[in-house]
């Protein structure tokens, strides 16, 4: 299968600390990136910790999404909470809001949005609650997803610009959609090199039950995430810097 | 002493309610006030009821404030929390940003910002807490505040514009402060008509421990506050209307 | 079919306020019930209110269950989470736990577990879910479910006595199980009569598709839950305590 | 000034790590150690975390003590937060009650209680807050806390046996109290080594402000706190523990 068709860039959640706990080497990783998802205060993050993580975003030249999460602190996110649609879009619109006021103060664009945890993996299975998150996101504001799920469709629907995703350390199901633990285990650097080099290079990927998909990234923006908070994320973002710099090089991007 | 020099408007801190716990008669109050002080989820309120509050003030077109509180549910935002100052300003700006998210999809104006509870109080005895909490206002922003406390001077010195505040249902100290419990006590209404009348008619009130004193509101716009939670609160406030009116009228503000 | 075989009791969820926040006439309907189901502090209640229902319990010597639920103030428990059975019996030991420490100092039994909202609903619906929550209840301590579902079953494997239950204001599935509404819905006094006398004088039910099912309570200790956050939740549990009185008389139980 | 005159023992917060939130490298801490203060879910611990922490110091055979703290997570416990005698007695019930269901479960003994953070700060201080907090905990059990101060006074009279404290790693004011910051700074070995040594040869501590005290630690049992969030916690555990089983065996105790 063909290369990817636009440049590749980098997502990595950021600013998921809690008070007193670290999550992340975020300051090391903050040069390497390209795109930050900074946590709102839901599934982890608290008001301090968004805006030093804005203003560091700033200093290095990144760009700034909301990373909006279910509300649950303890399950980081990754409990899945049957919410109404409507609870859905305010709690997706609050987040964002908080963000935008970290935002606004240090005169930094929004860039997107971009749903966490098991709050992405709801969107992508099912898509009355993909409308109900995207309806909380700004009209207008572009979105991070999975191309080939009703992430996409609903972005569409909805005039959302969307950012294909591509997962650094994640591994992927037949249907394109993403196999989510609630503790992320450690992956080698010799799994992570084959995983991103073959999403780049051959625009798909060997999922979990051993088959090879296509990644219908198309002529979409493409953002590759990896996590801050796996075992080993300092290496595996740096190993994937160089991949993708390589890639974008080659390729003229 | 003087009446008030400028019209009297009534504020409510409104949409503290929480999930399926109620909290005050919005409803039936909203007809009967110029300004909602709208709660934002760190003391009550939560984005469902943060979003059908600003909805219903659309509706009956009153002017719509956020009213942040310290991050305590349990407390109502009634029990001191010793926060640094850094955290105070982003714990604000997290609050006014995520209602701001609301009355934007609504197409409403952001009116003013009033701290809620103990907050509004660690402001008016602590010149280095008010100014942390006004830092997290949006620059140019109204806020709402005790005229001849620091809040008044804080507003100034940040460019604040200033609403004077005065108390329907809350007694005052002598130094021009409030006396504040975490569950409030019924009023007769006859208490309620002789503590607005002597504010409104001659700008001074009986305190706590008996002496009159002057409450120096000068030109600033004026803002009765009636609180929601009280038991009777509905009557309180349709006197209070009356009262207003009448005297505005009379004085043809 | 034929009338229930044992005496009859009534069960109402207790100390469901929060902070501020009221939830139900606990007061009022102390004096008309057997057993309290008293909520721990996840779902509803706070340590202050547990201790002040455990006492009110007692001067009216009613019989003291826990009532853990999911850890979702805001959803009041009615959000199903998914967690682990770990965390399920984690969980619910630590509630009852809680729980326990201020019927120690009060000096008054544990007489039962029941689980509150969505959790319940959850273990009548997955057998592993119910092992899991059970797991959590302190060895030989009597639980409250539904006859008929894995509820029964697994307290039978597990050896906790069981007393079956019958819910005077919520409407039945065909399966035995409950139609469970995030807000409570009013039900007439005449609806109520008839849903409770044909579950006593019968054995059976009206569901909520129409067929009658029979309520297989067998020999167990029945008891009749009532709502103390429905509307009107005093009403219903007057007119249940009188029929269930008339028939408890009758039968001679 | 004169040596111990007890044998000296170590205890160290555990269980602090909050979902997927890790604090302190317990693990490792665990065998060093003879006291466990568990933490109890309210400014830290979950309950996956305290049942896990319990079967941990089992395995050891540590003792195993409840570490309650103010309900505040994002704070770890170290703003201070105004509660009522009534609250403050009542949330330590609650806790300790959590943490004893799983040491139940477990089959072993609750060894102590000892307050958490600036929980225990405000108890040094005022000894209505003193009084409140020792209310909650269940008759008879041991105290943790500071020799000299309120603590002491309050724990005999109301006959919990008392552990006179010292600190490894925080430093003291004149008044026997402590200097607590909301985090913590490191220290060096040799500043651990002089602050530990002349504790336990001297009884004595020189203060922030540069004093020589004594600490009035009589014939108490003694423990020395050592924390498990600093940094360098584990280093500064295992110098403590060699500088106190070298005085225990220099002592003959």
């Amino acid at each position: 299968m063909a290369p990817i068709q636009s440049k590749v860039y980098i997502n990595v959640d950021l600013g998921e600390a809690y008070g007193n706990y670290k999550c992340g080497p975020d300051d090391e990783l903050i040069p390497l990136i390209d795109h930050a998802n900074v946590a709102c205060g839901f599934h982890a993050g608290d008001p301090l910790i968004m805006q030093s993580t804005v203003e560091k975003c700033k200093q290095h030249n990144i760009k700034v999404g909301a990373h909006p999460g279910l509300p649950d602190i303890q399950g980081f996110g990754r409990r899945e909470i049957k919410m109404s649609p409507e609870e859905l879009t305010a709690m997706v619109r609050y987040q964002v809001g908080a963000l935008q006021a970290f935002l606004t103060a240090a005169n930094v664009p929004l860039n997107h949005v971009k749903p966490h945890g098991v709050l992405y993996g709801m969107m992508y299975r099912d898509i009355e609650i993909c409308r109900a998150v995207y309806a909380g996101v700004p009209p207008g504001t572009r979105v991070f997803g999975l191309a080939g799920t009703c992430q996409e469709q609903v972005a569409q629907e909805m005039g959302l610009p969307f950012t294909a995703e591509l997962y650094g350390d994640v591994k992927y199901n037949s249907d394109l959609t993403l196999v989510i633990d609630r503790k992320k285990k450690p992956w080698t650097p010799e799994e992570t090199r084959k995983h991103v080099m073959s999403q780049i290079e051959n625009s798909s990927v060997v999922t979990v039950t051993g088959e090879t998909i296509e990644l219908p990234v198309g002529k979409h923006e493409v953002s590759m995430c990896c996590h801050s908070d796996s075992p080993g994320a300092l290496e595996i973002v740096k190993a994937a810097r160089k991949m993708v710099d390589d890639f974008n090089g080659k390729m003229g991007y």
